[in-house]
């Protein structure tokens, strides 16, 4: 299988540097260790990473396929992220959205003039791949693609342009294309830094898959009990081919400890981060033992938590 | 009176650079005219803008001085960012605050390494002026002073960068160092750009000043109103001899304003912002009929909401 390699991401990064916002790393002062700096890509448009692999593919696309248009299958921010970026690129967008998604979520992905197709829980794939191919729409998957994956990476690009001594890079892990992608950027570039996945304790099947050495399914309503909505999905083979190369561990965290880590980051770091963005906070705050010592940066994946969910959170 | 330059605030660029946050701008995409950037300030160590003027003031002071040692008085955010920046220059620090400041920012500050006195309220300026007199520690005032509203000016240098053809710069005024700063630098960058001033109605004694010509007195009592704590101060000769110079136009909001755009700050832009912080963005939101339209930066100048009251107003 081929992996993305460090000048696929280079690439990415030059293609989205005028749409994705550069984010600073934020040393947090706070902290009495003073080896946590934040990647705050909550800051991003449509408020996650993934407008950075939504860019990079569709960018990548020729004049025809740029005019027939794309279509993704998402409840959350990957659906946002497509729209968003399709829109920039003045490319037609159809977004097929499970009928349970959040009604803030579905009006915010058609405010980008994308057209949403609502269909019932568990379709939302198959009727993407039908409509792609009966329309000639490209599809733009959420993790499962090298152009998804080097688009991502870019944060880590960025990670060891301004932080070149790092020591270790936690991320988050769902379908695996960020760390796949953050992963690749910190090997070649900082080859002496840890590359750490994170996950929720409820959703830790890549921790079961990497210990075993393949893809461990866990079943959906299993993954679907934590909190941490945007980690609730599996990796596919190509990026768990990724991962096998680029992670050097796995920490598994508490619902408790993802609470109390969306608490400290908007109390300390002043970011509003969803549950699956404060993952990686959560390891470097309760997880210290685990870790290997020295500059850490947490990347914060996101920070479209549900209004009443966050104000609950922080009163908890 | 002899006002801060262009070459003023470009040396104290040099000075911060490598320890204030080189914040980016924002471009919030969910805004349906396109047209807001936000300057995210909250996210500086301490989570203000005014660790700029702190650092500022503090590397330019010689040697024999940093010896002895500097001393502040603030219940806010400035006694942080004095804290801080002394705790990063290895110089002594004594932060005097009333006693009725927020233990958490007592606490805060006492964590930097300060040395904390607490006295009743109305009396912490005088008993630093005394303890300077008495120790030969130098007084680093809120606002007050050439070095600090040139390091505060160092937000407007970087907005003028990252947004050359910017139309409108939003800033918070309270006893305008901030103000006078980033005005100094959007007028010597981006001639052509407005930059107008933001207070809450209650505490509008700029507006009021800048109507009438000279500085106009409000009672303390009248300023205390606002949630918009952080904007009760009142400038000083030096601050409103810029203002008057720097500022074209100012605008007023409510409370109510300002609570709501606390709650956008953190729905869509993803931040922590203090009621002071998110004046100019409401001003954004629910003034558009005052302003000049175009390519509008709002800055957001802090972060420090106390968690309880920040919940509420979320879940309000």
């Amino acid at each position: 299988m081929e992996l993305v390699t460090i000048s696929d991401i280079e690439a990415a990064a030059k293609r989205v540097e005028d749409v994705a916002v550069r984010t600073p790393l934020l040393l947090q002062t706070w902290d009495p260790r003073g080896t946590l700096w934040l990647k705050p890509e909550n800051l991003q448009p449509v408020g996650a990473f993934k407008v950075r692999g939504a860019f990079n593919a569709i960018a990548a696309l020729d004049d025809a396929a740029r005019a027939r248009g794309v279509i993704a299958y998402s409840s959350g921010n990957h659906a946002q992220a497509v729209a968003y970026a399709a829109q920039r690129y003045g490319v037609p967008a159809v977004i097929v959205v499970p009928d349970v998604a959040p009604r803030i979520k579905v009006e915010a992905t058609r405010a980008y003039g994308a057209e949403v197709i609502e269909v019932p829980i568990g379709e939302h794939e198959g009727k993407a791949r039908e409509l792609a191919a009966e329309r000639g729409l490209t599809l733009v998957p959420p993790f499962d693609h090298a152009a998804i994956i080097a688009g991502q990476g870019t944060a880590g690009l960025e990670i060891a342009e301004d932080l070149p001594d790092v020591d270790v890079v936690l991320v988050p892990i769902s379908g695996g294309g960020l760390a796949a992608g953050v992963g690749t950027a910190i090997r070649a570039r900082c080859p002496r830094a840890k590359v750490i996945g994170v996950e929720p304790a409820l959703a830790a099947d890549v921790a079961d898959s990497l210990r075993q050495g393949e893809l461990v399914r866990w079943p959906q309503a299993d993954r679907a009990r934590t909190i941490a909505d945007g980690l609730r999905s599996q990796p596919s083979e190509l990026t768990f081919a990724h991962l096998r190369e680029v992670v050097d561990q796995m920490v598994t965290v508490t619902e408790d400890e993802i609470r109390e880590a969306v608490r400290v980051l908007a109390r300390k770091a002043r970011l509003v981060a969803e549950p699956s963005g404060a993952v990686t906070t959560a390891a470097y705050l309760f997880h210290a033992e685990e870790l290997p010592p020295g500059k850490t940066v947490a990347l914060v994946s996101g920070g479209n938590a549900d209004p009443a969910l966050f104000a609950g959170i922080l009163a908890g």
